[in-house]
């Protein structure tokens, strides 16, 4: 079917986006064709406007439109306090929870023997260097709880020992957890971090 | 924060598409944004084509790029059947599995009382129509197995009554189905309907 051909174009490269198959990317396609006026061609064009201006950030690795990110120009979120994490949207889940006031420093993954990464194929030397350039009193290491995390936590723990102060996030019970649904290794984290009342 | 105001709006539209979250859809535009050359710019281009140029077909409701779709312009897919299916997604469906040589009648949803969709709002007249005008000696009705889509199937049989032969899908086991898994009403409709070996 030749007069297809676009909409089976379109349905491919949906395919291809994270959380979407080829029977999800085609229901997409079907609805944005329905809704051509409000919803694909505004989404074509938020597409094209991000794809042109989208960039990382020289410094910390956010996602933004400048090279330099709004967190790492604003002045009052220099209070020495930095936060590693793995990727822009750990990042944004904490900017989310709007408890930290501080700066940030994406990684862009974590060490991992199996698929070849090393400290130079992630933002490690950067961090170092802001480490000393920047004033950092504090190094948060907001990592995820996996092996290759934790793996990257120690890592970064060792370049940095003695030079700053090194925090992690506490483990515990999460908000609305019930204990019956826990792993074993969360309740024994919390027990052992039990606090008096 | 000002400069990721195009990026949070990609989000807010990527979000709008059926099987897609808030949360996926932020995994999405990271993933987008990594892969701006490769996949946005391209993904832009298609949608912005797609936008300009889909269309669903004046005759069948089938969705191309042409006012009459190639099923039905093609002289070869002419041979009195017609398949009347709910949407879109199941003409495609039915194609996919190329049993099919005749032609199709998208109605686009199915009888509804509680959401007052009448046979106005579907492609009905237009396909009591065609039964009239294309020469269709057999009506094929792929409607769902849903109580809508056979509600549906019903009122249409109704109004063709003795004006030509009309069928309905087999109902039985899935091919690779267990019969443990299956529910009570596809065994009693596989064991009504079984077949001398």
């Amino acid at each position: 079917m030749n007069s297809t051909r676009d909409i089976d174009a379109l349905i491919d490269l949906m395919a291809k986006l994270p959380g979407l198959g080829p029977r999800s990317a085609r229901r997409a396609v079907l609805h944005l064709i329905r809704k051509r006026a409000l919803l694909l061609s505004p989404l074509a064009d938020q597409m094209q406007q991000v794809a042109a201006t989208a960039r990382e950030c020289l410094n910390c690795g956010n996602v933004g439109t400048a090279d330099i990110c709004d967190i790492c120009e604003s002045e009052k979120r220099a209070n020495g306090e930095l936060c590693v994490v793995e990727d822009v949207a750990d990042l944004w889940a904490m900017e989310r929870s709007g408890v930290f006031k501080g700066r940030y420093h994406v990684l862009g993954g974590t060490l991992s023997a199996l698929d070849a990464i090393g400290p130079q194929e992630l933002r490690i030397p950067r961090l170092l260097d802001r480490v000393q350039s920047e004033g950092v009193s504090e190094v948060i290491l907001a990592l995820n709880a996996t092996i290759d995390g934790q793996t990257t936590a120690h890592y970064i723990a060792d370049q940095l020992e003695g030079q700053v102060q090194l925090t992690s996030l506490a483990q515990g019970v999460p908000i609305g957890g019930e204990l019956d649904y826990l792993d074993d290794g969360t309740i024994t984290a919390a027990m052992r971090a039990r606090k008096q009342l």
